[in-house]
């Protein structure tokens, strides 16, 4: 079995042209298959501002209603995945952008508006993978934005992370697959004010009681699931760190485990 | 040979969500091999209007400063191509979208700054039809937005004419191609004003006469040149009219012939 490595990058790589383009050239150079997902960063809330159409957001979720979903497809379809596309051929590493419409590869379901509407958002139902399996069989490199759809002809904002823990999922059972997820800190801290108090390994025992001494809170909560939900459906590796966890033999990141 | 048929449509159809859906539901059922190509309509002006973003334009082709080519690859790449493809997937037709970079399938050069300084608007070099064929042949359905790239990482505005007929000559090696330009005529009409005075043919012959007599002026010259550009280069069929042209046998279109 040939390893696919899946790799999520967030809105603090995405809003920096140079991190982004550093980020590109090191992984157009990894070898082996490969899927990249991508987030949204300031983008979208900068041309909402721009269109005056009022950003919404509840515990740091978007609500996406009808002009939002519109620039979201526009911002995260559009002008993101194709600078990515283009600087990943730039770079030689042939690439292809995807949303989960195209190929049909991620079906969502529309979140119910109880107990909170949060409009085009979707929720995952099915991964399909047979088309994706055959462009990386043909060293094709596909690029994820953050949009999925119904097969109903409705866009539906999605989760990057989710989208990201949901593929790696849907390939376990034809490739050997690793799932990292690059964010700004060295991995999950024990003291978020010290980088270097980075937690090496997290299984399912030592999540419970990180949670219960509250050191993983907010934000984590979710990310941590999305890798405990892959980790637990036979994704073969899962970490979080800074990029450098790719592309440097010495660097501090989080493993997640069973 | 298997008959491949490459269709492009344009801002008529796109600006219309009824006449889009309608045509995209009959487009989904058209048995074999097919390729859409699609043009922006007015939602890229619209949006350069709410943005404040002046729009210029030079014997009505669009001038593409860097502001002008985010708004294109969002409207164009975003919300336009997703919009399609999510609509032919509830239609039951698997379908992949593109720009020229995903895939590296279209390569174009930046058209040189003199005599008139278009901005980043890209006249086609190479196109890549590898990967298409392989996806071709799995069934799915490429959907091509009106932007290629130059291969170092610059997106360029491609006029989406040049783009069905590019694609026609670079398969007409590997399928019989049939290239099908959807517009709001009937066809290449005698009488501007009466729908009913189709051209049924035009050939090089033909063609020559018609510019001498100012029949075919305009907007009909660049349209008329991608045309034969195609029949000459091995496409097997060339046609100009409305999407019923597709769809139903009694029909009235012109057909270019060499």
């Amino acid at each position: 079995m040939k390893t696919l490595k899946i790799i999520k990058i967030g809105g603090n790589i995405i809003d920096d042209g140079k991190a982004l383009a550093s980020f590109l050239s090191q992984f157009a150079q990894l070898e082996g298959p490969k899927l990249l997902v991508h987030g949204g960063g300031k983008l979208a809330t900068q041309l909402a501002q721009k269109m005056n159409v009022p950003v919404q957001m509840n515990e740091g979720r978007r609500i996406t209603d009808k002009d939002t979903l519109d620039i979201i497809t526009m911002v995260y379809a559009g002008k993101i995945n194709k600078t990515i596309v283009a600087q990943l051929q730039a770079n030689n590493c042939n690439a292809i952008g995807f949303s989960g419409a195209d190929g049909n590869s991620i079906v969502s379901v529309k979140r119910p508006a109880k107990p909170i509407d949060y409009g085009f958002a979707g929720d995952i139902k099915q991964v399909n993978t047979k088309i994706l399996e055959v462009l990386l069989h043909h060293n094709i490199t596909p690029v994820f934005c953050a949009i999925t759809h119904d097969k109903n002809g409705q866009l539906l904002n999605t989760n990057a992370d989710t989208i990201a823990s949901e593929l790696a999922v849907g390939f376990a059972k034809h490739f050997k697959t690793e799932l990292y997820y690059c964010f700004e800190k060295n991995g999950v801290l024990k003291d978020i004010t010290d980088e270097n108090s980075v937690i090496e390994n997290i299984n399912t025992e030592t999540y419970t009681r990180l949670i219960d001494a509250s050191i993983i809170a907010d934000g984590m909560l979710p990310k941590l699931n999305n890798c405990f939900h892959a980790i637990n459906n036979n994704v073969d590796k899962v970490c979080i760190g800074k990029p450098d966890m790719l592309f440097k033999t010495h660097s501090l990141y989080t493993t997640i485990q069973k």
